[in-house]
């Protein structure tokens, strides 16, 4: 459930007095009740004085309106906004055409009784749920089948009474909205425009399940994206226990175990990182293949393709998470115990066999080569991350969102690529980097990137490209739909 | 004072030829002037023909309406825009419902002849002062003292004539408006809308001093945490120079007087970061503490944990800088001289002594951990920093800004804090740790966060959480705010 | 062209019922077809039944708009959305006030018979073209050619079908709207406002040539400062390789033909990054120095000055960009190989001699004082850059703004010059430091940030502070225009 505003920021007028800069400059801090105000708002009625009905209360009577509250005692005037009126529940809803229900689901029945008042008012369900899906039916429409005559909206679920007060910066303007009535609705959002807030209309009562839903979830889209990084991370982090601790240990009686703690996350890392970059890419290049083979655009996708297409943006960002911590891995590394005492062996066998070892080209040149391409690859990943962040991507338009998400993300996956590659360099066909017939982990995450840059290099030949491009412009189309235009094409192509 | 567009901007029509995003897209640019619009919207009077009358009329022109300067002088007519009539102020007033004032405070007594044909007009006050508070009631008070029958709204002062002309992306598109006149207000906002920016209705013209301090502050809830950042900073600083740079001299005679550029910049800002991340969660753990003796919410807190609960996001931001100063300083410290010099002696000295020091497993372990804890926790540190910034804010619903908030940042002070302590390792019970008998600094910035988890620990156990849970969601309030539900949790669980 | 959704997003159902979050919370996913809305909206016809037709036809469904589609077909039901009505092109565009054109321009002249009876009505361009300026008019200009009595509003053609279905998170929420009849306008905007979105009203039909140009620029802000820079990379590049690399070669018989994959670009980074930092400075500085000269700020600057100080933002954020690469380059320094052999050989050398060196105080100082600054450098640096960040500067007010662009960027400027000087040290008179008598680069790369530096501090000096401030407001100015107040100020002073 929802953490919010401890009531005493609500009804006690402390918190509007001291020094803030949110409330400075956003709340109902810089706004004095206004009860000279020669030209009202039109009167709504709130049925329920709890946290959120003061709340609410409050600030649409700084914003003009006229409050009356629907209560069970009318004694309670302490807690609530001063120039609201309390009232019994019928006597209030009458006063008004807007009636806000701002009491829990469980007590609605009391409403029954009130059906014939509320009859033709806009009735306003604001509740929310403690689980996802907890009733069969959403709160909104119980109380639709409580008031028949009633035009009930959903809105204000997703507001706290917080965000209310403060101003809502930290938390989101938005409202949604949705209701069977459009003259309702319309009555509703002109409310939650007037509060300063963003009304979306979300269309008829049946969305209010989703609605209702909203505000308990937690990161939906970024479950599976997680859980399968989590999972590779596990599978590496055993493949690295056995090949780089358990071998050494067995062959080679050194114990390494200390590896756990920066080596073997700092291969892992990388790993993971590259395979979930391909795996940004991967549905791509296979819907390219799907509406190849069809020949046509107009036939949906298999549904894992839809729903891992929906969370490349997730998959993106946790690879640069990943990526971003084996860069600082690697740059601390030559703090490490390990690395100094590794560095030193040679320096120190070099001063005691009395010569100085030229310096090796070949070797510079694969160390600088791999460092580079790193770097750069991550400087270009950091540029497309940071392209995800919403403000920037709303201040780009289509073309420019797609360049840097397709065309530099290529390059990310390229440069990337070839930074595993020469690290590699020559140990791939070394067998000496085979310890029990397995690959270094680095050689498996280059599977799923290579698989998509050799598939993408084909789909960018003119003979394969033409048709594609044609297919996604609708070209291929049935007769039926002919007026449709290249407006839209495959977005799967980003 | 703002700082904002040359005049030439805004009178020549040279910026609107020049080939510029932000220009191409969201500014006058774009629109041409519109002359030979079949239907117009409502005529507006501009008084004062200065920088910002002028662009806003300009802005007017352009989004379909009719502007009429009242000025003293009608000759000045190339600087104000094409398709604005220039007239008196008598004149200019009569034509329009809605007078615009962009002329400076202490002219504002000219206006006081003009009452009469101002009365029931909506007047709209847009000035600025240079300094906060500078005189005893606002400008918009002010204004309507001097015109008792005119409906003042207060707006457009937080916009920038430049933001007018540019298309307004860089600088808010909030319009902050206050009045005490609903339609009044309402027309000035529809005005807003027109012109592409956001009204936010600040409630009564006692609003108004609020909203004419806005553009003047500066920073005013980082003051607190940034002070106590920096005089953290200088106690540590000479608590350093005494233990490493005095000390040393003293008794050891080494000049180790460089220490002030790097070294103790790196002592001083990880333990800066942990002690304000504590002071973060701090705050937190006191008001459950407080929830918990009084045994309801019921009450305000004392004002100073109100204030510091206002300034925690400013406090983990201040943190998460020195945390990123600490990082960098730390990877950079292979490159200085003197760590390459202190690296070499124990190399050469083996050299010398014609050995090899076998690995110390034990030292290996305790540096990669030390290492990765603190690459982990500052990690999770960047990712609570960027659900800072408000449009990723915004896109999250306050369950998950909570757990980010709340249980991500929690981690991160586990995280940083075990840093810190592996670090120390085997040094705390070392008396040569003591210099002087004081501890060394990473020891002191242990107290705060090793505070609050231990408390924290505490408040999770179900004997502990359960009452406060109850205490929380209102279960042991007073029986005259029955209907309140559970909507409202204390804020300070955070 | 946009690469938007492929049509089964939005004829099928199926996106619907999958579980992702964007749809869950914002799109048509949680809105469900309202067929039994007690109150609808208006009924708007959409000529054409294309992608985009389909999508804007079944967003407006949802939101309680009755849709009619006009086609030369009604027999494509299958693809329309359920509950519109599709009629002939003539009985469709009778029954409504506003007509939708979703066809390509190629194609409007079937439109020519229609012109009788759409005579009076609000007819919406979306169209967009394939390249910038492709036709000698707009598309909406045309229409209105062929139209003479219609009223043509240009709307829509920056929102993708993707975006309409998905709710427009990712994607801008706005939407540019122009014409020449404000009613008109203000009824398309209405609609914009009821799918969820904002209209900016851009003025008369003249602006639609460039808001159909919008959707196809690519960074056209960006596009000079990116060229700069791989102008100054390229010949910085070429520069060093002669002194580094071949240089070396001929004179010394080295191969460091390795130094181009990181010690060049390790020098070119901070040279063009610092070159650049001065370089968004000097336009201001220059435009002191021209309004000192000419005395008063009332005269439009040099074109070349207007452009370059409209590209200050973006030269920053590449120069942040070149100083991250030189932070990593210089951090991942101590992993390469030819760094590690170059730090062995003193070992060694010290070692085989039989001797320690003691430690070199003033080297010390020297590498750490060089370090230090470029570290607090850097983190201003990225200070500033994340205030550019388009949400954070919507949250900062213009003295913020300017406190951190102006001087938060002076300083940033001052510590990255000390930080370059301090690099330097005593080799700026030593001769072998000027290869074939060529300076090093890091020489070159001081002129620009000093000369900026050295103005700057002749600017402060009262006696020039002063006459400049009273000329930024006005105070210089010529009588007529003796209204304007210092409202504003010149913006160059940023």
């Amino acid at each position: 459930m929802r953490q919010l505003l401890p009531l005493n920021y609500i009804h006690s007028t402390g918190v509007f007095k001291r020094a803030s800069r949110k409330m400075n400059t956003n709340s109902s801090n810089m706004m004095a009740l206004a009860p000279n105000t020669s030209k009202k708002r039109e009167t709504v009625c709130i049925f329920g004085t709890g946290d959120f009905g003061r709340a609410l209360g409050h600030k649409m009577i700084q914003c003009g309106y006229h409050v009356v509250y629907g209560s069970r005692s009318t004694q309670i005037s302490n807690l609530v906004p001063k120039d609201a009126e309390v009232l019994s529940h019928a006597e209030a809803a009458q006063k008004a055409a807007i009636v806000i229900i701002a009491i829990q689901r469980q007590h609605y029945n009391f409403l029954t009784p009130l059906a014939e008042i509320l009859r033709g008012k806009v009735v306003v369900d604001i509740s929310n749920n403690l689980k996802l899906n907890q009733y069969p039916e959403s709160n909104a429409e119980y109380l639709a089948q409580l008031l028949p005559g009633a035009r009930v909206v959903k809105a204000f679920n997703t507001v706290s009474a917080w965000a209310l007060q403060s101003g809502a910066l930290d938390a989101s303007r938005q409202v949604f909205v949705c209701g069977d009535d459009t003259e309702a609705k319309e009555m509703v959002m002109n409310i939650v425009r007037a509060l300063g807030l963003t009304p979306l209309d979300q269309g008829s009562l049946l969305a209010a399940q989703e609605i209702e839903n909203y505000p308990l979830q937690l990161f939906p889209m970024w479950k599976f994206p997680i859980f399968l990084s989590l999972g590779l991370t596990a599978f590496f982090f055993f493949y690295c226990l056995a090949l780089d601790v358990i071998y050494t240990y067995i062959y080679e009686h050194n114990n390494f175990s200390f590896f756990i703690a920066m080596t073997i996350p700092n291969r892992i890392c990388p790993v993971v990182a590259l395979i979930l970059l391909g795996l940004v890419y991967l549905p791509g290049v296979l819907a390219a293949i799907i509406q190849l083979y069809r020949g046509t655009k107009y036939r949906r996708f298999p549904d894992w393709l839809d729903k891992w297409m929906l969370c490349r943006k997730q998959l993106g960002l946790i690879a640069l998470a990943f990526a971003s911590l084996h860069a600082v891995f690697t740059l601390a590394s030559p703090l490490r115990s390990f690395v100094k005492w590794r560095n030193a062996k040679p320096i120190i066998s070099q001063a005691l066999n009395n010569k100085t070892e030229p310096l090796d080209t070949t070797n510079a040149w694969l160390s600088d080569s791999y460092l580079a391409l790193g770097i750069i690859g991550f400087f270009f990943f950091v540029l497309v991350g940071i392209t995800s962040l919403p403000s920037v991507s709303n201040s780009v338009n289509w073309r420019e969102f797609r360049f840097v998400q397709s065309k530099l993300g290529y390059l990310t996956l390229i440069l990337c690529t070839a930074h595993t590659l020469v690290y590699g360099g020559k140990w791939f066909l070394s067998p000496t980097a085979y310890k029990w017939y397995l690959p270094n982990i680095y050689m498996l995450s280059l599977v799923v990137p290579c698989a998509v840059l050799v598939v993408k290099f084909v789909l960018i030949f003119p003979c394969v490209d033409k048709p594609l491009t044609q297919i996604r412009q609708g070209w291929e189309r049935n007769p039926k739909s002919s007026e449709q235009s290249n407006y839209i094409i495959n977005k799967s192509a980003v």
